[in-house]
C-alpha cells in the first residue's frame, strides 16, 4: 500500500467512540504503511445531507421543474456544483481506496453518509449512462465498508432476527460496484471482533 | 379506509414532479375515501437528517461519551427529544397507514428521508429490546413504499443490471417490519406504470 492514497469517509458524532477508534487506527496503520490518508469527518464538517437547489451554483438547466439528478449532472459538467461537493469529489478522484466507517442505522448508513453518497457520487462524476457498474468512472479504486452494529453477530445471519448482513449491505455493495472488488470489514462493539473480508 | 388516518412522508424538491403528483393524488383519493391525510413534506420543512447532540434537549444521560442511540432512547422516555422529532412521532402514532413517497437515490431512500427514519423511529418509540420486529411498537399499522426510479423496470429484475428491486428494498422492508404487512408500490417516471403490490 506504500504510496497509495486513502480516503476515510467517517460518520460518528463522538471522538471517543469505537467508530472513532477504528478510524484513528486505520489512519495510524495506513500512515505507517506509507499511505497518504485523508479523513472526511462528516459530523465535524457539518456535512449537508440534503440534495437541494443549493447544490447548483448559478442558473439551472431546466428551471421550470427542478430535477436534482439532471441538474447535478449538468452542474458537474460546467463545474457549477457547490464547493463542498467539489471538494469531496476531488478527494475521491485522488483516492486509491475509500473506506466508509460508520455505525449501522436502520440497516444502512446514517443519513449524513447517505447524503454524502447522494450528493458526491453524481452522474458525470461516478457514472454516466452508459458508463456504470463495470464501466463506472470509479472503476479500479478499492472500497471498504467498516461498520459497527448494536446487535450480536448471530442476529445478522440468515437464520438470525435481522437476516444475513449481506442482504442489507447489498444496496451499498451494488451501489459501489464501480469501485471493485467490494470488501467488507464488520466489527461489533464488543471484545469479539468479526471479520468478513470477501 | 373511511375514518382512517394516513401519514405521507414525502421527499421530493419539486412540486411539479411526478413524485409530487403521486403524493397529491394519494391525498386527494384518500380524502375522498374519508381518510384524514397528513403530509410531512421533508424538503419544504427543511427537515434535519443529521442525528446529533441537538436532538436531545437538556443534559445528556452519559455526557462523557455521546452515544446517539442511547441518548435518544433516554430522551424519548423523559420527553426531551427535539420538537421536530416529537412532532413526527405524534403523526406516526396517530396514523393507521404511513406512505413513504420518494425517488430512489442509490438503491435506497434519499438522505433526507433516511434521516427521518434515523431520528424519528428511535428506541422506546418504534421498538425496544426486547420489543422489535413482530413485537415492535408500530405493529398493526400499515406501511407502503411508493417510489420512482430513473431506470426502466427490466433493470430491476433478477437478471437486470440493478438486480431484483426486492433485494435493494429489503433493508427498508425489514426495518419497517413493525408496521406489517409490508406493501410496495413501484412506479417509473414514464407513461408505463408498473404496480407491484404484494
Amino acid at each position: 500500500m506504500a504510496g497509495k492514497k486513502v480516503l476515510i469517509v467517517y460518520a460518528h458524532q463522538e471522538p471517543k467512540s469505537f467508530n472513532a477508534a477504528l478510524k484513528d487506527t486505520a489512519v495510524q496503520e495506513l500512515s505507517v504503511q506509507g499511505c497518504a490518508v485523508t479523513v472526511s469527518d462528516l459530523y465535524a464538517m457539518g456535512f449537508e445531507p440534503r440534495a437541494t437547489r443549493s447544490d447548483i451554483t448559478g442558473a439551472l438547466s431546466s428551471p421550470e421543474s427542478f430535477n436534482y439528478g439532471v441538474e447535478a449532472h449538468e452542474a458537474f459538467k460546467r463545474r457549477a456544483l457547490a464547493s463542498d461537493i467539489l471538494a469531496e469529489q476531488r478527494k475521491v478522484q485522488e483516492a486509491d481506496l475509500v473506506i466508509f466507517q460508520f455505525p449501522l442505522y436502520w440497516f444502512s448508513v446514517p443519513a449524513i453518509m447517505k447524503g454524502w453518497m447522494d450528493r458526491v457520487l453524481c452522474q458525470g462524476f461516478a457514472f454516466d449512462i452508459p458508463g456504470f457498474y463495470d464501466s463506472g468512472f470509479l472503476k479500479g479504486k478499492l472500497a471498504l465498508l467498516s461498520l459497527t452494529t448494536g446487535g450480536v453477530a448471530s442476529m445478522y445471519t440468515k437464520a438470525g432476527d435481522s437476516g444475513d448482513f449481506r442482504y442489507f449491505l447489498w444496496p451499498l455493495q451494488v451501489s459501489r460496484q464501480e469501485a471493485s472488488p467490494p470488501c467488507f470489514l464488520h466489527l461489533r462493539v464488543t471484545r469479539t471482533v468479526n471479520l468478513f473480508p470477501f
